[in-house]
């Protein structure tokens, strides 16, 4: 046995001693899933990745996914062996003023991703191995899944686009211990199936004994010189390994240890493992840092600057198309950013960057999830991702965008097609809850611009916000351009695009009902009926403060008009915003289950129309 | 060639004249996936599929679903060649009177399924032959994919959960074309690689010329005879086939001809085809009925009576565990439930109904998306699917959620470990948008109750429920009973729990805020400060009557309490709910991403408990 060898089945004595103590004293937390990794994470962290330990930002770094997030306590014990972690701060686990959190959050500096959702460490790693491939970087990345995690969908949306980009610096380990939460896993300890499926998918793939450390050894430096195609390394290990107690056991997935039977498993620990246990040191081991390199690195992103846009009054385009020349010119203008598709850069414009900016344009086709893990992978590694498709199928990615908000990624999402005014198309592809779902993100900001200008100027806005996820939605149909191309449009603003001293009503719309308030505004105005209007192109946050001064001139009464179900968005956002000051307030929304149907027909068909709003105004006179 | 043959030639002759014609006259839809598709659809229709076509409804028939639901048009025109739809009818495509939409919904009579959002109808298949298998019949479900779709996760776990379930009488076609919307697609024709993965997978595969009809003829022959696993057909095909001005050639995905190119067009279909467009008959084709058989139909749900629960006042229980309890009585009386289960059976407690009714509880492992699209699948077919994971991970199924509400099914959803108070697992964890996703479906119902007894009470509520989907929240921790067993919770209701003639405000909770409310009660009360509280144990549709009523006696004032983030909760719908009264309301929700610790901690942390209310009470007096 090699003095290498020794060393690294001592570290892994010590992770699962760790992994015992740690939910031990938490009273909760995932040993057994800890235990059956233990000797992966030791192998890889020992001898296989080229890291600079004190310097976890160096770009140059390999990268660690721990995608089966519920067996945090092994990332701690990593690093508690690394020396970045002491005794005492691993006696912290679950507490409420650690950063040591159930499942890993970016608050421990030394998280890759934040995970816990299974199935989505994947995608973040297939991010950051094409960043690396477009950063011209060596540093490998290698990403931990349990196998209970790959029937995720999402993971093979990863599998397949990781193929397709032929990522050979990526390295997948599917630690493979038979047992999941309540159950046995699909294929239990079949894992001939699992290096089949990868297999037919165009990975290169490894079974190996994964508590056999000398065997990782060999696999992982094997699987470093694969080319062309990413590995999987399917490790067959025991879940609660090293513990008879609990080894191989069902029901005792998410448990940890009372402090009886912590005893009885450090025995049966040292037992299984006499020689790593009473391990007195010899091998003096040096992390193997990654080799220079100055390339730029786009983590601090430089001050925008955009070109003034250059649309004409009156002329139409739609937003959708105006944010395709948008995301070009920030391109120009900025190295940093990426665009990743969907497979309808076509519908979205996507395909103006494309065109403009090949090498940082991604296809990512018909897998939104893994689109989105992606982006959350290009934002760690300090790419800026621009990520679009549908309004509609962002929901298709509605964990990931969620899990992308608990890892504080900085990703800038554009949902196009939203609502009725897409038309023939019909329900099935009408974003009507995207509003609704951006909104519910902590630290989102929710962007629904009404023509060309204020799009693009929106676009820059998404570039400089760094404290979450930037959401735009972007309509279909044509629109025409209402404001100057020096007009500003802050996040948490609102325009007002009509104002009198005798308002009879304050109109907020958005999008499409800007264009029917308008409408609706020259038909009042004949019977001497005027009415405020106000443009709300940023949902969130809502710039209460303007509406309620409006409002407040506006005979204290509110019209909220938007392509979009009632719940959760403008009406209800307005409604709970200006609360507290005895407005009346009426809402139109799309009340039902939409139809296919012309744009203009269904906008009078669901009242969100300038008809409606007439209506609405004369009722409430 | 046989006469059957030439028939099913001709057929698909017709669907392809009606496929350039009927997206024509609208002025949009999907011609060149329906041309790709034609032949599989006549030999399908025509040949294989046993059905009866004058009663769709026959619960023997075979199935299919267009899961590429842009192929609308080929949909109509196969039930045009059958007779169901008139020339005049085929002329109103995507008109908004019609209930021909631009993608297949449950308007069109003879829509097996609502699709548009690619890779969601392979689950619904599984869910079809699945619950044939329980029904002890005997048709099969056939189901036409995309190629491009196939890039979709939910599709690779529906292929994963079909293998384990061994279901020879489901068969999916992909109809491989090599061109997507915007791009070719990731494997273009290597049919050899979705064989592959297929395969791998543990279905059969079958590789077939898709424009051959003999070849399909005998293949469809032979997945039939497949026995204990699922089949595949991977038809090669070309885009736009049988027409050269659009065959294999990109652009043209979703565009109907103008009218000079349909004139070209069908030209040159007559040209490609001239056997099967002037064909004159001779073939006397009669649909081959399915057997008969009298086993039970569930469709029509009986009345359905639940015994008394029987709880005591002050014992506690988890609402996640009443849960379990109540739906394994509920399968006592109502034998169409059926549970699925993510993999978290001994969290939701769904395995309480597995115990008591192992036959009809589905193991769907770690595969939310799939579990849903199963969902709709058995709700299609009569039965009553109880679908439970955690709340945070119906995120992941987000668009499948929203499709089912798009198909109208009657969707019984249940998520468990709902906000901070779940405790240490962390933000990954904890549903805390869910309330938000939900109330944003057309016709959803929301509920969220306290106590084991609401909780039993409810999950009736939701078995009778038939306009859409209801949803359940449910919580992690043991709460008290405090309601009687003969306590009514009907739909639409709020419980009035504290009221006196002197309230200083009316606190709303829901779930754990319940209790942390009669706490405040309790404290306030010693300083002879009374308040008022209201368990609004339905979220949607929400009780506004008895708020109003209520608040009005509390001094106008109300103070929301929830677990969950502000927007789209429990706060913005009594804001909305009650905006033209002119109340002061308060909202006390998760303000900002929560973190790992003890869930009393955590409530305290985000002040969304007692001394929060009592604070709040005092400031606003």
């Amino acid at each position: 046995m090699s003095a290498l060898q020794k060393f690294i089945e001592h570290k892994a004595y010590n992770m699962r001693y760790w992994s015992i103590i740690s939910p031990a004293q938490a009273g909760s937390g995932h040993t057994t899933t800890c235990l059956s990794a233990a000797d992966i994470a030791a192998v890889l962290f020992f001898h296989s990745m080229h890291f600079d330990p004190e310097h976890y930002e160096n770009p140059d770094n390999d990268r660690f996914i721990l995608s089966k997030g519920h067996a945090s306590p092994l990332l701690y014990a990593i690093w508690h062996q690394l020396g970045k972690l002491t005794d005492d701060d691993m006696m912290t686990y679950r507490r409420i003023d650690s950063v040591l959190e159930g499942h890993p959050t970016l608050r421990f500096p030394y998280t890759e991703a934040a995970t816990g959702a299974l199935g989505v460490g994947l995608s973040i790693g297939v991010g950051e191995a094409l960043c690396a491939q477009l950063d011209k970087r060596d540093y490998y990345t290698y990403v931990l899944l349990g196998d209970s995690e790959t029937s995720e969908g999402a993971v093979w949306e990863a599998v397949q686009v990781a193929a397709y980009y032929k990522l050979d610096n990526l390295v997948a380990i599917i630690d493979c211990n038979r047992l999941g939460q309540s159950t046995p896993t699909i294929f239990e300890h079949d894992v001939k199936r699992y290096s089949d499926t990868f297999s037919a998918f165009g990975w290169q793939p490894f079974i190996v004994d994964g508590h056999d450390v000398a065997e990782l050894i060999k696999i992982f430096d094997k699987a470093k010189k694969i080319k062309n195609k990413p590995s999987v390394i399917i490790a067959k290990t025991i879940k609660g390994y090293g513990v008879e107690l609990i080894a191989d056991k069902e029901g005792w997935h998410g448990k940890a240890l009372k402090s009886d039977q912590v005893k009885t498993a450090l025995q049966q620990l040292k037992s299984k493992f006499p020689k790593a246990a009473t391990y007195t040191g010899g091998y003096k081991w040096k992390p193997t840092l990654p080799k220079k390199n100055d390339r730029a690195i786009y983590t601090e992103h430089p001050l925008i600057r955009m070109p003034k846009p250059n649309f004409k009054k009156g002329e139409t385009i739609a937003t959708r198309k105006a944010y395709g020349h948008a995301l070009s010119v920030l391109g120009d203008e900025c190295e940093a950013v990426v665009s990743l598709d969907a497979e309808v850069k076509n519908s979205t414009f996507a395909e103006i960057f494309e065109t403009a900016h090949p090498d940082r344009f991604f296809q990512c086709f018909i897998a939104e999830q893994n689109m989105v893990g992606m982006g959350i992978g290009f934002d760690r590694r300090g790419r800026m991702p621009f990520i679009s498709t549908f309004s509609a199928f962002m929901s298709r990615a509605h964990d990931h965008i969620r899990m992308a908000a608990v890892g504080q990624a900085q990703l800038k999402l554009v949902g196009s097609h939203c609502g009725v005014s897409i038309g023939q198309d019909g329900p099935s592809q009408m974003g009507l809850e995207d509003l609704s779902m951006m909104r519910c993100l902590p630290e989102s900001i929710v962007l629904y611009p009404c023509d060309g200008v204020s799009t693009y100027k929106l676009i820059k806005e998404m570039a400089c916000y760094n404290k979450g996820i930037a959401y735009m939605r972007t309509t279909r149909m044509a629109t025409p351009i209402i404001y100057d191309n020096d007009e500003k449009f802050p996040v948490g603003g609102c325009k007002v695009l009509r104002q009198s001293t005798n308002d009879y009503a304050c109109i907020i719309g958005a999008g499409v009902t800007v264009f029917e308030a308008l409408k609706a505004y020259a038909v009042l105005k004949k019977d001497s009926i005027t009415i405020s209007i106000i443009d709300l192109y940023c949902i969130k946050p809502i710039d209460a403060e303007t509406i309620i001064i409006i409002a407040q001139k506006s005979s204290k009464k509110i019209i909220t008009v938007e392509d979009h179900y009632p719940e959760g968005g403008i009406g209800q956002a307005v409604s709970h915003a200006v609360r507290n000051n005895n407005f009346h307030i009426e809402q139109l929304a799309i009340n039902k289950l939409p139809r296919s149907g012309r744009p203009e027909e269904l906008l009078a068909l669901y009242e969100i129309d300038a008809a409606a709003i007439v209506n609405k105004v004369r009722k409430i006179l």
